[in-house]
């Protein structure tokens, strides 16, 4: 049957403590369900690397990895050694555009067991997802700086939407909500204030929800859309951004059910003309890497996203799909039974959790 | 002694329900503690006044309120009947501009006696400051559409940031900061993903640290700072940001405290070259308009913190800064004991919870 090669990166800071723990529950659910799942290790797109060899990545890294079906990726970045223009932009920045992964699916999902920095909710109250855009936007290094270093500095800075990349992830996110049960969808704009780009990333949703009947679509401004982030949760189902207003709601979410420490992430290719990338949305984490005790349930939720997206290949084996169900179920009951590491409250190490998920597949 | 012209204009929705309980308490305030106020109404820079005469605001409009010396705001828009690029560019966003207004002060707090969102907090727990850029930045109508209404749209988005309009925020905000106990300064960027003007921004806020080697300066990206909002609000103390960031925060840090019905905003010219301008931070709230349940207390707040602004002035009477800390004192009162609006879970009106205030100064 055919196996899905698999690029395995750790990157940096915490990554590289829990992509091990990923990997072992990946190749527990691949033994389990007699998955073919090879793991091709790359050292670099990381800052060692490039203070090795003052590049992120070899100049091949594209066709590299080209030839993987997807890529498992820990976090890359390391303060003060590396600026975010080289460690970030040339390299997880760089594959989401380079393999045009358009798509960064971040699901939101309160789980029993987790201390809810929310007062009053429950598992079940806090269930959606966040659809962001991933290429393009609030997020270039276009425009420049007139009058540098003096008094008169004038700093321009563009972002750049196209209907091409707008229409894309809007219907992206329009299928999603078709497929759940509340087809509901909230569009994050800041009409208001932002006043060319915004009000067209209106007019975009209102022309695509035209196709949607069944879909109750409602546009927030941003700001507005925080505030309920805090105060009514349980009203979202899909929401759908732009790149900058995605990745702040995709951290304000997960930091709604508790920590930041469990929110996966999927960089999506629909089309799978390039390999998708899944990866945690917690960064590198300086303040603890190296102590052994960041949470790994991002990596491995993320890994189980991973093999969701296998799932659904035209040739895809069996097997993915139940793996994907059975590490998550594995996750849930070590939410609910412990072990926990501190961001969840308890002393565990990030070995004794993946160890304990492992262990129940 | 030196009396204080007030311009007085209530807006639209829930603006012609607020502003008289500020007037009535603001009025209260004035006689208790003998200060000269006049109240000027004007019904423009309201949908209104647009739908009947086909402009916001009269030709005029600068020389009128130039003679004032603060503005007392209620809200302005009205979705579906005037889009946003009138309503408000043609009033709030062009006051803040014409007038200078260029820092945007919010207090963040939580009251005994408000429900709070956020688990185990405690009044106490969180009080601190959001000082927001008010006239430049991610707010612009510059850019434009490459290909109108084809497959091949492209827009661009400009933002723009001058030196000069930021290190006078910056200044602001350090100096805020270093009036207060805690003298702790966050600083909201997003320098990894927008690339041009969010690290410009990290160095104006750097080379502005050194004059200020008391401060502690914490430069932090968006979407984390959004997380810890939620997630750790405690260790806020000043938070400064760009016009758009500040925007998200100050409506978030509100909603942390339980509603936004409580928060208040200065948009301040701090040079008092033009009148400063206070309002509340909620909308005119089309939901709820005319059916006499708002919550008063963020106009209410909003004209202490008038009081305040005019009480440091060089030539300000006395009785104004006091007048403020009773003000504060009384919805403080309130807020323990009652009366209660609906989005503090009770039944009154806004005229009770006005008149309840009133009374006790
Ligand atoms: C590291 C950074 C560039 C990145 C982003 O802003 O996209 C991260 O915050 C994320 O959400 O994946
Ligand atoms: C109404 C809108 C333009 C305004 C803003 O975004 O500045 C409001 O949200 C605010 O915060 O004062």
């Amino acid at each position: 049957t055919r196996s899905f090669k698999i690029a395995a990166i750790a990157g940096d800071g915490i990554g590289k403590e829990v992509l091990p723990e990923g990997l072992k529950v990946l190749e527990a659910a691949a033994r389990r369900f007699n998955i073919d799942l090879e793991f091709i290790h790359f050292e670099w797109a990381s800052c060692d690397y490039y203070l090795k060899t003052g590049d992120m990545m070899p100049p091949d890294w594209k066709a590299q990895l080209s030839r993987m079906d997807a890529i498992y990726f820990g976090a890359v970045g390391w303060p003060a050694t590396v600026p975010d223009h080289i460690s970030l932009w040339g390299s997880l920045l760089k594959f989401r555009r380079e393999f045009d992964q358009y798509i960064n699916l971040r699901p939101v999902r309160l789980f029993e067991g987790v201390p809810c920095p929310l007062a009053n909710r429950k598992p079940g109250d806090i269930d959606f997802y966040v659809v962001r855009e991933n290429t393009e936007g609030e997020y270039t290094n276009l425009g420049g700086i007139m009058f540098p270093g003096t008094e008169r500095e004038v700093v321009i800075q563009e972002s750049v939407f196209s209907r091409h990349g707008t229409d894309r992830v809007l219907k992206y996110a329009f299928e999603l909500a078709q497929s759940r049960a509340r087809k509901h969808l909230t569009v994050a704009t800041k009409s208001n204030g932002v006043a060319i780009s915004m009000p067209w990333w209106d007019g975009r949703a209102d022309a695509m929800a035209l196709g949607y009947p069944d879909i109750t679509v409602d546009k927030q401004h941003i700001d507005i859309l925080c505030a309920r982030f805090v105060l009514q949760p349980q009203r979202f189902d899909v929401v759908v951004a732009s790149n900058l207003f995605g990745d702040i709601l995709s951290d304000l979410g997960p930091a709604c059910t508790g920590t930041i420490g469990l929110a996966p992430s999927g960089n999506l290719n629909p089309e799978r003309s390039f390999p998708s990338l899944f990866e945690p949305v917690h960064g590198s984490a300086p303040d603890i890497a190296g102590k052994g005790i960041a949470n790994p349930i991002a990596m491995i939720w993320s890994g189980a996203m991973m093999l969701g997206f296998l799932a659904d290949a035209p040739d895809a084996p069996g097997g993915c799909r139940e793996a994907h169900d059975a590490i998550l179920a594995a996750i849930e009951q070590v939410l609910r039974e412990g072990p926990r590491t501190g961001d969840l409250g308890g002393t565990a190490t990030t070995v004794e959790m993946g160890d304990a998920i492992a262990g129940l597949l």
